[in-house]
């Protein structure tokens, strides 16, 4: 029997792991902390706060999973790289690994990032390019999955770590870039940009939730980038959702400055994903976007008729 | 006003930090959990459980340390290096150091350890060694230090983490090296060891309490090895004590194996302590070692009479 206990599971990367874990075989069982409709069906749901590290260990006990998918952490933007809620989420982190483990579980895969890599190499591979976090939300991160891999590499335990770099989709935080710049298209408002020469790797959220899911049902260790593969600059990105809402009118490129610290390019390499986990993007950035713009101007219409 | 926390400042080491830190004039606060005799007069002691991390918080609400130095972590003898108790210790870790820089602490030094580095590299030199950390008490160790670091780069906290070598003396343990031998000798008893052909930096432990209060009290930030910087084989320093005792007859070198993965030479350069800490051993090994036996022999004598 594979169970599965998701943290983050409401959160924009695990709600879109949930299906694909169902269709993989497993019984999915998901912590959050709000109380808001959930979904999808078929998912059992905990409502814990991941901070109450003896509720935690007690939950972990009597579920007893044999995987776990740990997404839940301190992602607010133009905060996290800074917050001191990094340090929690590491206290938090280190405890729930360690139920996990005490309670039998067998394969923990958790939730990285590319700013865990020295920037200064542009395309980002596992196990070549060096690793230089400067951040405290990268350090935190990194600090925890180096403690994951000593407990793997010490016990029977299998651990991978993904790591994360840009994506989009529905339920983003609306400061990030995709609807900073579909929102308020959709709404008749110019969208300043930067001129957006930055060469980045983009994936559709569904697509980073399931590869996630791919990843955890693999027996692949250690890191492994969760990426397209497809460089693209963030100018064609802005200008692909404008056209999309037939107003790059609107589109300002170059009215905010790039931030100096704002690497030319940051890609990954997915070698791993794609010949080690057997895993490929369903989604293109395309039809990625189009989805996207579709999912904001639904939600926009709602608001209005409220 | 300098006053300074000391965690595990009933311990092998920390215990030794206390009157150097009187001595340069601060307001010492120590924490423990134990209830024994304490010692020196002069340190205000808080009975604290570590792991509690809402009490902790409140106390050092209370004090408002300027300074922190951390010794506190699990350190019982063949289990330390992978016991998940390295795992409650990194959450403890950091939330101390959140509460320390919350309530306005100005420096923090922590204890690493020699085992940071990669033993292949038998001189480890802070900034220059490779760190190469297998066990999982020597990467707890640091993953704090990282995240530790990480703070101090983001705010105006400044920090050292102190890499401690091989050390002996009083109240040491006696399953480790020093007293394994030592105590046998004096009960008139043969002392097993390996043949001792292991290069390594031994201080004795009042002089790491020195170079801890030293550290903490400079500005010097960043890894500085604890160490001697004078290498001595393993052999010669179980001889020196055989020789004091006058039971070098009972000394069987060679009578155990040398573990496979223990390196062959492992010692510190002390650029850093020597030259930007300013401080220097105050005690050699022949001196050190007269004195430990001689602790020992009225332990031993105490016990005898008890």
């Amino acid at each position: 029997m594979k169970r599965i206990l998701v943290t983050g599971a409401t959160g924009f990367i695990g709600r879109q792991s949930l299906d694909p874990l169902i269709r993989l075989g497993y019984e999915v069982h998901g912590i959050t902390e709000d109380v808001s409709p959930r979904h999808p069906e078929g998912v059992r749901w905990h409502c814990e706060n991941l901070f109450d590290n003896a509720r935690v260990d007690e939950l972990v006990g009597s579920i007893k999973p044999s995987h776990l998918l740990h997404f839940a952490w301190f992602a607010k933007p133009g905060e996290y790289w800074m917050s001191f809620e990094n340090l929690r989420w590491v206290q938090a982190s280190v405890a729930l690994l360690h139920s996990f483990v005490k309670h039998g579980g067998q394969r923990f895969v958790g939730a990285g990032t590319c700013a865990e890599y020295d920037w200064r190499y542009a395309r980002c591979q596992e196990n070549a390019t060096p690793l230089a976090s400067k951040t405290l939300y990268a350090v935190s991160k990194r600090a925890f999955s180096d403690v994951l891999q000593a407990v793997a590499d010490n016990t029977s335990l299998s651990s991978a770590w993904g790591r994360i770099f840009m994506l989009y989709g529905p339920h983003e935080h609306p400061k990030r870039l995709v609807p900073a710049v579909v929102l308020p298209l959709l709404e008749g408002r110019p969208a300043d940009c930067t001129a957006g020469r930055q060469v980045r790797d983009l994936l559709h959220v569904s697509d980073v939730g399931r590869a996630f899911a791919a990843l955890v049902d693999s027996e692949v260790t250690g890191a492994v980038n969760i990426a397209s593969g497809n460089p693209v600059a963030i100018r064609e990105v802005v200008e692909k959702a404008a056209a999309i809402i037939g107003r790059k009118d609107l589109l300002r490129l170059g009215a905010l400055e790039t931030p100096a610290d704002d690497p030319a390019q940051l890609v990954a390499s997915v070698h791993r994903l794609t010949n080690e986990v057997n895993w490929r993007p369903q989604i293109g950035l395309d039809e990625g976007l189009a989805q996207t713009v579709e999912w904001w101007r639904g939600q926009t219409l709602q608001r209005g008729t409220k």
